[in-house]
């Protein structure tokens, strides 16, 4: 009973863009199926060291696959140290017999299914002839973001606002070389939104970045930077005249951006449905051409796991080069 | 930031049961002392393959590090795939910034840990003349208790009692060739433990095996095999009689030996002293050369912790052997 040990530039080589956008799919279907269980995140909060270390498990019932994540974030690890300020590691067991059959960096994977997340929610959700985004943010989600997003509609023009000018500078100069396409820096967020078919937001904002009457009829909004109660990047009016989009209902609530809107009464519970039950064909997502649709996302470990197995599955001809006997 | 991963075999080479024996005691001292984290257990049963997958976490406040062990129990493994019932994983993480510094397989731990429980017990609470210990049981844990506890004392008899004769044989025969004592198999369990200076229990029974008249005064008894609720070896008046000893209150009442004569009234919460405490010299242990000292056994996570921190120190000199660059 074979474990494959695998190290982050191993998952870069093989870990493709349309295989992650893939495997989210397939996460949010099978957690609006029910067919995963996901018990209580363990939670170490460090506050001597500004960090924070968590344990995000979940038990795959289509393949009969446990997934444990062990991730980390740390404030200062990149200027203590060099190293990411989010670490992750994740353990693959095989439900039939325990055998944990992999082990992996799990940062990559993490910072991918977070990127594929806001392209799923576009090819579901937004108009099709959308070609102008606006970025919000200009660190690595935001880098992500745009790298998932080429895969999945033809963009035109990126509008790119950060608070930093030179981060936005950097952000594309970098991106322009990955993904060669008509990049504008905006220091005026409103003037940034304005124009734009799909607005990103990847900030990790504790006050309202985005004004409801900013946003043109017809526009998809992926909220990405809100994942903590107390996070915000949206007027929460702007949900009101929204159709609402979630990964998960309950877990949104608690902490995904729609949980202003929600506690301050502007919609309620059943204004949300999960992205799962849209891609089944259970549920309606975008209802005219002129609809604002809003997708929140707050991260499901279920998208880790089929990420995760798809490196695995992709491996599957090359296991010799990484095996290792740890039974 | 580099890890380093341990297979099964590169750990048997260099872990001593001294090292463990040592790590045993620390985490007992450091557990009573308030010195680690231990959150609630997740775990996953499948009912389907007889198994049961878990994910036990502890922070070392000592050391700084947070320990995650992913352990399974499967009744057929051997059966079905050649593989032990028990297997798992050990990750250690460092506190102040989250690298995963170390993974290692954790059967062999688990074991070891196991094992050394009722050595650093007769360490503390056995009569130091004592010489003759009863072994119940004839399992893994059956032998890993004796390999340890013949690193505590000076042995002269061992007494072996197992519901099949064959195993009762096979069990001499192999630790005959380990640690060469008399041994003498039993078939009836009075006779095995009436003589004894040490009893050892580490049957999976639910029903009441050493009877409390059959336990001659000054006995220490090891309970090592009831670690859930509804296990029982021992006739639960034998507490009425005896000084108990747990290593973790809350949970021995809730699924150590000690439940049953909680349950039944026998003894009380009050009755019942840590073995952190006992080593730290905080409680007393044996009262009386006569005295019948009882010891409970559940295990706990910072024993995994303790005993594979050592692992690492162990190997801190040989870590190009077994370094790999998992971020």
């Amino acid at each position: 009973m074979d474990t494959i040990i695998l190290m982050k530039n191993q998952i870069e080589k093989v870990l493709e863009w349309e295989d992650v956008i893939g495997s989210v799919e397939e996460a949010y279907k099978q957690f609006s199926d029910e067919k995963v269980i996901l018990p209580p995140v363990i939670s170490f909060e460090v506050e001597k060291y500004s960090g924070e270390i968590d344990i995000k498990s979940g038990y795959d019932l289509i393949d009969d696959v446990v997934g444990v994540k062990i991730a980390s974030g740390y404030a200062n690890n990149t200027e203590n140290y060099g190293i990411p300020n989010g670490l992750a590691t994740i353990i693959l067991i095989d439900v039939r017999n325990g055998v944990p059959f992999a082990i992996m960096e799990g940062g990559l994977i993490t910072d991918m299914r977070t990127g594929a997340a806001g392209a799923v929610s576009v090819k579901y959700l937004a108009n099709p002839f959308s070609d102008k985004v606006a970025i919000i943010g200009t660190g690595i989600i935001a880098r992500m973001q745009l790298e998932a997003l080429s895969k999945v509609i033809q963009l035109k023009e990126v509008f790119v606002w950060g608070r930093n000018d030179e981060n936005t500078k950097r952000y594309i100069k970098d991106m322009q070389k990955k993904i060669p396409l008509n990049y504008t820096a905006f220091t005026d967020l409103e003037q940034c939104v304005k124009k734009a078919d799909i607005i990103i937001t990847t900030t990790s904002s504790k006050e309202a970045l985005i004004q409801s009457d900013w946003v043109k009829p017809g526009t998809h909004i992926a909220c990405i930077g809100a994942d903590m109660p107390g996070k915000k990047e949206l007027d929460p009016t702007l949900f009101e005249r929204a159709t609402i989009v979630v990964d998960s209902i309950e877990q949104c609530i608690e902490r995904g951006e729609v949980q202003h809107a929600i506690n301050n009464g502007i919609v309620s519970e059943k204004n949300l449905n999960e992205i799962g039950e849209v891609i089944l064909g259970n549920k309606q997502g975008r209802k005219s051409e002129s609809d604002v649709t809003i997708f929140d996302s707050t991260g499901l470990s279920i998208q880790d796991i089929t990420t995760a197995k798809k490196v695995v599955a992709v491996l599957k001809d090359n296991k010799d080069k990484v095996l290792a006997n740890l039974i």
